[in-house]
């Protein structure tokens, strides 16, 4: 499936979803944010409970995919061998369709695969992530303080994607300036669900409970307010979206001869591109 | 033309290209590399030459464009009202097409409108950073001492597009720690063009002359290899495909029915594209 093989679409009539859909948590947040503690932390939680887990860690830089886990990765590698867990590192630099296609893709083969919950995972902290952050349920958004993480997520348009806050590594000095500067973005946020701001610090366990608790508190919102079938549907759209583009992607090569008019000022890209589609048998809109 | 007005396409028709083409010079780097100084000491560089300089500053994580410039750019106003000088700042997020659309527009006509150097300046690093840069003859990747942004640069793949490697800031401690990294990294590069790394303090303008130089040096590079040519074409193949994808995106609109269908797994998102793709009268490849 992360190959994009085309053996993928006789497969997929044949996954079934499970009676309960899984509960999809994205973790988002910079370099160094924690994520990947904090994930192995929600693991244990969910574990604790008798839930079955998959962890899903997308890096939108790497061409790698594979079982094979990167650096700090290493350290959720102590649940990797306990019953009930799942974990697998996905590259998606170059992919055809992109994240937008690999990873909800990843996300049904894992749901029908019997999992409870599906934590994915992503590095950094941009577009990308935003992106996979709307192939979920509950998006989490880390911070850690005094790294001006907080302004930079804002920038990318991170933060109008939490629907809960993590400022991690809460021991730092400046932990009460992140909660502070974050109450003041979330503020601003959409109405209907206002984000808590979790402090946890993950490496010594301390806040994961509360943050459980606020994604159980937000898994339950999601019900009530109608929200969960809205985003399942915005979800399915834009992963119907990408694959038909995907599967465009040869049709609509543009010949040498084309791109070599527009090259040299002959031919405007739009009028190409109208040609291009004639051609294809397509009127643009 | 950054709002999608679909009046660019009549206008553009009129955008005859410049006899010489202009230079388009790629900058990137991560958030305090010093991109914009750079940028104004080589506006200065070339005003000096009597050479006609646009600037296009694009935020791949903004939606606002304008004449206003946010943050650090303000320094480089004291060129804005100079002759010769045209510097406008370019939101990008959530536009149709994304960058690969709208950036090398603004190219085309920044270069009808005769200015011969055309430097469009990215916030960040990454995957957003690298399609501009594609559209750059020439690309400039910034780092600065002890930042792990090489690192960062190289898991995101664009020192891959790099053409000049310029470590700012070095009058830092760990400056030759990151001139040694990049030189490792760079000995891995593409066959043809061995990317020069050159170290600047673009606040006290050292550094500039020799940059300018390695500039002119890749610049006849892309004329005597026959790169240029080549790299324009890619580059308007690109184009053309953003723009009818763009065309499409009304066509191919998934209806509430069928984005159902697949929310409730009654029907594989593979199967769902090719009905909407034998729907609009296409068929996949």
């Amino acid at each position: 499936m992360e190959n994009g093989d085309s053996r993928v679409r006789s497969v997929e009539k044949d996954l079934k979803p499970p009676k309960t859909p899984a509960r999809v948590i994205g973790l988002t947040g910079a370099p160094g944010a924690g994520k990947s503690t904090v994930t192995g932390a929600l693991v244990a939680a969910f574990l604790a409970r008798g839930v079955t887990v998959a962890v899903l860690a997308v890096d939108p830089s790497s061409p790698f995919s594979g079982g094979a886990l990167l650096g700090d990765r290493i350290r959720m590698q102590g649940h990797a061998t306990e019953p009930g867990v799942f974990i697998r590192s996905m590259g998606s630099r170059g992919r055809l369709g992109g994240l937008s296609a690999a990873a909800p893709q990843a996300i049904r083969v894992l749901q029908a695969a019997g999992y409870q919950v599906i934590l994915v995972e992503t590095v950094g902290v941009g577009q990308a992530e935003v992106e996979i952050a709307s192939a979920a349920d509950t998006t989490v958004v880390l911070v850690v303080p005094g790294m001006g993480d907080s302004v930079q997520a804002a920038k990318a348009g991170v933060l109008e994607v939490a629907d809960v806050l993590v400022v991690n590594k809460a021991d730092r000095p400046d932990a009460r300036a992140a909660v502070r500067d974050l109450r003041a973005m979330a503020a601003l946020a959409r109405g209907g669900w206002q984000p808590p701001i979790v402090t946890t610090v993950a490496t010594a366990n301390e806040g994961i409970d509360d943050l459980v608790r606020q994604l159980d508190r937000h898994d339950a919102w999601l019900d009530e307010s109608g929200e969960r079938a809205r985003r399942r549907l915005a979800r399915a759209r834009g992963e119907v979206t990408a694959l038909a583009f995907g599967q465009l992607a040869g049709v609509l090569a543009v010949p040498d001869s084309l791109a070599a008019r527009v090259a040299d000022g002959e031919l405007g890209p739009h009028q190409a591109a109208s040609e291009l589609l004639a051609a294809a048998g397509l009127a643009g809109a």
